[in-house]
């Protein structure tokens, strides 16, 4: 009998855990939103995850149930639960990915280095909170962003006014996030591994480059971080992890400052965009280490294989029917690179593959990502 | 529109061609013989592969046809190419891997090192070719054969008597293959990529060492294989992929003699157990490459990314339900493999899965993927 997985989501993140589950043997089903989605080869449901007898159906044929987003409702991860189903990472923990408030609330009692941040209730508020933060501040709604969606750079609390009337309409209520704008001199990622017995295991913290508040690229490693931020960033991504009683893999996005510190920005737990290079980077793949993790099996080895590896999204895709060409003029041109699609329709600004590099001369690493990723775009 | 690559064959082979698949973003489907077979993630259809309409209707919807087996029938495979489907590796090239003694002919006729060899048609043809060769030789049947089956070492000739017999009563009839009993120091296998345009990428040499007719190790590249075999070797591999018009993976196995000579053994056109050590320790991976050398896209990088890698079948496999154990305990006790399954119900004997290690000490990689094997043992 095999090992089953149970994936919610049909996305990308879910489409390449494929690859390892079947290298590994382990059985992998995927709950998807609908038909024809990016991890449609391992699809065997298809339905509203927000619906607990849909998921609780889903879940009754596979060993561990574990995401390709954080989107599942607690009420529905909590009836799993109660069915008996292991859920990684759990509810508890979840909740933290799911809610930005909580989730700073939360880091503040770990100590964890943050921006300045609070919890605003109505424009007021926010303008004390702007007044006091330099005439400037970032406002995000706690639940539902992504991809730079759900965040707005203020200069005043009017700004968020709409936000605030649709607080007020909601009948959970509750408030809207401020936090400072940092003064960052780079954006950095921290990946955690743990399984549901303790191990812990940290990749390299890597540098990635936003655009349009969609990440664009990752260097991993960073480049010039040297072992004590390395160190930081891994002490607080194991911290995190731990504090939070995360299983499976944990992404923490962090802003190097000015000054020399690193604050938390977001958290994400599943694969994360800003680990697509240890597909070809790592001694193993992040997709590969959370099926380890969420199944409690023994992780794997994050060291990268070689001194650097670049990856560079495919953002909107080529025109319909190009693909063969595409393909073949970018391989040809580009040797090192390997090229990853997510079988989805293009789309502006869409996500619909990734070239990783790796060598061991940055500049050509970049270069040669760079080019190969731009015959798709 | 995703590039499809069509599969005859649900077999571990055709498994282990998905997750190149996914990861490139190539649509993969597979024709299995049954339901529940290893590449069942991506089997599309179940039926007779010796059944043209069932062929036929199999490949309507692919770009390309290739195989995890030699066994399609010569009519079925030129009835795709009459109906206009692009067949990789095609009929004039499959024959060769079909039969052994048209191969030994045509090997012939392209001058490539092999074994003293003859087509005898009765016991008294087979003894005189035993008497001119020491007493001894090898008799296979030209068709069907394989991991040691179909192969046989006879002192006389009337020790194949019953495949005499067996020949007179097919309507075909023919004769069989007698081969010289080569005096080697070992195995080899040198595995060539060809695409239809031209393009050829050689593997290093390995040495694949068998038990019961059956492979059990492969290490890469050969130890103690200097540049003249290597290069010797490799032409041949070359040589053969180009005489006979092969397409996607070739594998040649050969025998490394006690007088320092290389002699061709069998031909594979597909991937081959013995560049499963590609997985995890090559560039490109030997399914990656055969997708790519099947559509026609510029074939990948296949030198070594470590010195040293080494690949250890599992054969039979653990009891009913210990999978999990064992893969924890593996992956513990040894942190440097690569565990593979392929989703099969254990048999004695049967192929399983299998385990890599990569390093920089042979020794040490040898060890480690031995003792992680047997583990599923």
């Amino acid at each position: 009998m095999s090992l089953r997985v149970g994936v919610i989501g049909g996305g990308q993140l879910a489409r390449m855990m494929i690859a390892p589950a079947v290298e590994l043997g382990v059985e992998l089903s995927v709950l998807a939103e609908q038909e024809g989605m990016s991890a449609r080869l391992a699809v065997t449901a298809v339905g509203d995850y927000r619906d607990a007898d849909t998921v609780l159906a889903f879940a009754r044929d596979v060993d561990v149930v574990t995401f390709d987003h954080e989107h599942v409702p607690q009420p529905v991860l909590r009836a799993l639960v109660d069915a008996g189903v292991a859920v990684h990472p759990g509810p508890d923990a979840l909740l933290y990915a799911q809610d930005k408030l909580l989730m700073r609330a939360r880091l503040a009692e770990l100590g964890m280095p943050q921006p300045d941040w609070a919890a605003v209730g109505d424009a007021d508020e926010l303008q004390e909170f702007v007044d006091a933060h330099g005439g400037r501040a970032v406002v995000k709604t706690p639940r539902g962003g992504y991809d730079g969606k759900g965040v707005r750079v203020v200069t005043s609390g009017v700004e968020a006014a709409d936000w605030f009337a649709a607080l007020a309409e909601d009948a959970r209520g509750g408030a809207l996030l401020a936090e400072e704008l940092v003064d960052f001199r780079r954006e950095l990622a921290q990946q955690v591994a743990r399984r549901p017995s303790g191990e812990v295991r940290a990749y390299p913290v890597v540098e990635t480059v936003q655009r349009d508040g969609v990440c664009a690229e990752v260097i991993a490693p960073a480049p010039a971080a040297g072992d004590r931020l390395a160190d930081a960033a891994a002490r607080v991504g194991v911290a995190i992890a731990e504090g939070l009683g995360v299983t499976g893999m944990l992404a923490v996005e962090l802003f190097e400052t000015t000054d020399e510190r690193i604050l938390v920005n977001e958290l994400a737990m599943r694969p994360h965009n800003s680990g697509h290079w240890s597909q070809d980077g790592a001694g193993t793949s992040q997709f590969e280490q959370h099926l380890r993790a969420v199944l409690d099996l023994p992780l794997g080895d994050p060291a990268p294989r070689q001194l650097w590896t670049v990856m560079v999204n495919v953002l909107g895709g080529p025109a319909e029917g190009a693909l063969d060409e595409r393909f073949a003029a970018a391989m040809s041109a580009h040797p090192a690179a390997k090229i990853h699609t997510y079988g989805k329709d293009p789309r502006p600004g869409r996500k619909v593959g990734h070239v990783t590099v790796a060598g061991d001369e940055l500049d050509d690493a970049v270069y040669d990502a760079r080019a190969a990723a731009a015959f798709f775009a």
